[in-house]
């Protein structure tokens, strides 16, 4: 598995991603699974991606074939954010459905990926879209300010509790820093190196950036002050009166 | 969906469930998913369910039903506390297969339930299991303390980070209801009421109970007091340094 999330700030964006893959348990392997495009100057964007490693590489070599061949549609001849999700989405589809087979030919194989895809272009405002295997697309929306691929749900409840669109890029790569945490804590598949990329609104170019393999002191600090914190905050929870059992209140 | 969590400690057991259930979201409804049977003194169960309404009601009933008849196999002739799994497990899967459809009419139907069953037998050691639509069924290990059924990774975490076998039975319905909190801030499809019943070992009876509803103030004052301790966490974390972009660190 994977996990992968975006935060559309005011400030900027944040992308934040693991590096674990596997195919079966004995073949887990480490991918990066951020990739970078874009013209300092002129227009910057951040791919994340979630699923089959197959489809994600054709997908990022059609990307940059595409843009080599300066092709009618490619990521540095559009004009909008959103123009880039569906240009992503197409070929997204093209690469999948190579390798799709037969509907009843249900042997497990499954060649969708999912991506979030972000950045800035020009004097656009910067933004976030994730693109879904059908190759349709979301953005953030004014409350949700974040957009998460692959095993999300482990790291959800602490974004849930901090991120807001004013929240700074810092507070919002420690956020995700937790969030990925939590999960690597709860799920193997999820794992080291983690992967932070800051963009800063207006900036178009990527300056700020972190890479964390598994003993890296920072993570390791921020791993166990998140552990000694959250069991501080359990431990200053309001204590607990029982209520007499009433077999009426239950199911029976 | 629903979410329930049960969890086996050196002091006893803490059971907690949820109440929502849904058929599609314009038919949500509320029923509680903690059933208990015993006789005080001699043995005590607590029964979660997550799944198909019809298949666990149906199973409660024929749980009762083999009770009141003095079945040759009823929880309340059985010696250990595996067998009433096993048991449990038989009777899911007799219920289940009334409503099984061939496997090529794929409508969507699905009559599968998970159980939790837990409690003490005697002078048996107390314990839980989770019992698979399939019928077959697992407990928990010396590190992993608890178990947990339906909408169970946003819960998990905590569970994670707090709940060993010393952990006393307070502490544990307190992170029971975190976890429980934690789920239902991050999934509609999680509701209040929310139970917790303790099992006190060698009590062989249940004593302690919680019902909370929505707006119950133990709940909401556990609910601030989490956010905020969670925040206050939060924000002493350790602060970030960047690092610069480097194109070559990440996929491309």
């Amino acid at each position: 598995m994977t996990y992968c999330v975006a935060i559309s700030l005011d400030e900027g964006i944040i992308f934040a991603s693991d590096s674990r893959t596997n195919a079966g348990i004995d073949l887990v392997s480490t991918y990066s699974k951020l990739y970078t495009f874009g013209i300092d100057g002129n227009r910057q964007f951040a791919l994340l991606s979630a699923g089959n490693l197959g489809t994600t590489q054709a997908v990022v070599t059609q990307i940059k074939r595409d843009i080599k061949s300066n092709a009618e549609k490619n990521l540095y001849n559009m004009q909008y954010l959103s123009d880039a999700a569906e240009y992503l989405g197409i070929v997204s589809r093209q690469q999948q459905e190579k390798y799709s087979l037969p509907a009843d030919s249900n042997n497990g194989f499954n060649p969708e990926s999912t991506f979030i895809l972000g950045g800035q272009i020009g004097t656009e405002p910067h933004g976030v879209f994730m693109i879904y295997p059908q190759g349709n697309f979301i953005t953030v929306s004014m409350q949700t300010r974040y957009l998460q691929i692959g095993e999300s749900k482990y790291g959800k409840p602490i974004l849930d509790r901090i991120i807001k669109s004013t929240v700074s890029l810092e507070d919002a790569a420690r956020c995700a820093l937790v969030s990925m945490d939590s999960t690597m804590h709860s799920n193997v598949s999820v794992g080291p190196p983690v992967e932070i990329l800051a963009y800063r609104k207006d900036a178009l170019k990527f300056e700020d950036y972190l890479y964390f393999d598994a003993d890296e002191a920072y993570l390791l600090g921020l791993r166990h002050a998140w552990d000694d914190n959250i069991k501080q905050a359990f431990s200053k929870l309001p204590s607990l009166q029982w209520g007499s059992f009433d077999k009426k209140l239950c199911g029976g």
